[in-house]
């Protein structure tokens, strides 16, 4: 028997582990200090209570015989498909039911999509990038190309006609640099996709943090996408779902490639190699689209956007370089004095006690930069501003 | 971009869609009659107490800030994995924790297990099967062996050294004939697996359904299994999970190939491609361990394997051959008259109104057997073993 030798090509990603590493040594040495962590990516509030409600009533439908749940349909249940639909629906993109897979979870979708992709495929990620997109591609084999974020372009690679690119990836607004794109942006990347005959990977994760009105929170809403875009989606970032896990991908059905249709393939994959989210947690996922729901979810998100409001103010009162932070939770700067990442880092949780991701842990373009994220307490926020602006 | 075209070598499976179209067509041209199924292979059941108690504190765990979870363990809460060790602990099987990787069902682990593999191996499976082994491998382009279940091996295929396979699935208890094999029939296996440097992956879902205490519930009940096996198991038969989610996989330590760890790139591939099983969901898992769930959950066992017995009994009085029903849910028998598989089928369901699986649909050696389950109603069970018996 042979493992797959790919996975031998794959880099250790030394980054979180090396940051919880220095706030274990710092703390150990400092019993008395306290750290502020604006490097989490994970939510810090419980869930909405429309969606508690929700999933202690589902747990009853499991204790009793008549409402027992047992194997439900692998691409999820109309009731969560139906609302998903109606979300949707409401920002003019209108989808077909059966182009709905609900799943286990963005970071589940972003792997196994890629089983129905064949293995010669030229991948293109954007540099600084979230680092499973890169893994993933390498544990089947395929070339990787990067297009480079950078300051020029404000952190949003265009395309290049000397790309020959077959997958691409987009995460907008973007993790880690909390980067949107522009519906006339996304256009070019469609049209682009179009024309070579490419496929695009929409990780619509952070959709929810956009407000401003004029920005596209799907793939979808851009001219041509059908034809070339699959979009994956999550409760996690939107509703507090990290733990709870729940997520969905949009494969339209006049997404064909050779004559093969990606909606047919992707069904059968999920109903050969997949059994279907939990009922308890597709019903947990439905009640956020409820009236309730939707309200206690938008208090909650706009707590994580108000952190990253405040934030953000800082940097633009400093005249620091920086993206993100006002469609998006993620704040992306470039640190004082030509330090690299790693440097900066140090010198925060040494000096000031806060903690951030540095940059370059999530590609070479991201050197010289930093992450911060809203996901964090208001009062740790605000202190951890105004300790971080004392180095700027 | 290419889709992955080893997807067109896919036969679809129409064998529980012609089954459920066929009782539907029966039922609309005789709405007044009951029809009673023997076919299901889901639990019917509800969850035990102990586990929906579990689950409403978990869910309030979710709903506070002290006690909410957001990202666990991609590979599973210690609290679950140290009950599962405790678990195989009391049958002599000694694992680390660390051996142990917590997933949401033996679906998704059947699946996902093969990305660590090559697609270069050649692949061993017994027919009659479940037909998802032989899927997962046709979407990898492996090659595909089968070996023979039949009446002379009690369905039970034995290594041959003829076979080149590197990998070889067992299933015991057997979905869908229910044999099971014996420590020294899983020991020539095992014997044969390390001689010919293959790995056997073993499908113990069923294994909570034995009761004969000299049968192996764990291939790593048997000596040098650790150098060569992979166990993947599930709460959905043992505690009713199917609608829940939540399995698990044994990956030793020992198991390396090529100087490769298997266990690694297992903690890699899950580490990557997926987020971990819900918080709620591992807590309900929990609880089956429990000393009141484990009551509670052999009860609802006993009510199954009583049903099993009930139609066991009846084809022993008969004299028919069949083989399960003692240590597992499935029975198997051979149809009268040289009837083939869908021939029975019909004229069970137009005669007695009562509805099996053909066993053809798993299978060419499947053909002239027919598939009954125990998961139904006792009732109902009693009436339809009656009118089966009256075809005999």
């Amino acid at each position: 028997m042979k493992l797959n030798s790919h996975y031998l090509d794959l880099k250790d990603s030394y980054l979180f582990s090396t940051v919880a590493r220095k706030v274990r040594e710092f703390q150990a040495a400092n019993p008395g200090k306290k750290v502020y962590k604006l490097s989490i990516g994970d939510v810090t509030l419980p869930l909405a209570k429309a969606v508690i409600d929700a999933m202690h009533l589902a747990v009853e439908d499991m204790a009793k015989k008549e409402t027992f749940k047992g194997y439900g349909p692998e691409l999820g249940y109309d009731f969560l498909r139906e609302e998903i639909k109606k979300y949707y629906s409401r920002r003019n993109v209108e989808l077909d039911i059966d182009e709905i897979i609900v799943s286990d979870g963005a970071k589940s979708d972003l792997g196994n999509l890629l089983d129905i992709m064949d293995a010669d495929n030229k991948v293109l990620i954007p540099d600084p990038v979230y680092p499973a997109y890169v893994d993933c591609n390498i544990m089947a084999g395929r070339k990787i190309d990067t297009c480079s974020g950078n300051e020029q372009n404000g952190f949003k690679p265009m395309p290049n006609e000397n790309y020959k690119s077959d997958i691409i990836y987009i995460c907008s607004p973007n993790n880690p640099t909390g980067a949107v794109y522009t519906k006339d942006e996304l256009k070019a990347w469609v049209d682009y996709a179009n024309k070579n005959n490419a496929l695009i990977l929409f990780d619509a994760a952070y959709e929810a943090f956009i407000v401003d009105k004029a920005l596209p929170r799907s793939i979808f809403e851009i001219e041509g996408a059908r034809t070339c875009a699959i979009e994956i989606c999550s409760f996690s970032k939107t509703a507090g779902f990290t733990g709870t896990r729940c997520g969905y991908s949009i494969v339209p059905k006049q997404l064909v490639f050779g004559g093969i249709s990606a909606n047919a393939l992707w069904n059968r994959r999920q109903s050969t190699k997949f059994n279907g989210t939990p009922y308890i947690i597709q019903k947990a996922a439905a009640a956020v689209f409820s009236e309730e729901g939707e309200k206690q979810i938008q208090a909650n998100l706009q707590y994580y956007r108000d952190n990253a409001k405040i934030i953000k103010e800082a940097f633009e009162k400093k005249g620091v370089y920086h993206v993100g932070g006002d469609n998006s939770p993620y704040i992306w700067f470039k640190v004082p004095n030509n330090m690299t990442s790693w440097e900066f880092f140090d010198k925060l949780l040494l000096e000031k006690n806060v903690v951030g991701t540095p940059g370059s842990g999530f590609g070479e373009n991201g050197e010289g930069f930093f992450r911060l994220t809203a996901f964090g307490d208001r009062d740790d926020t605000i202190e951890a501003v105004k300790r971080i602006v004392e180095l700027l």
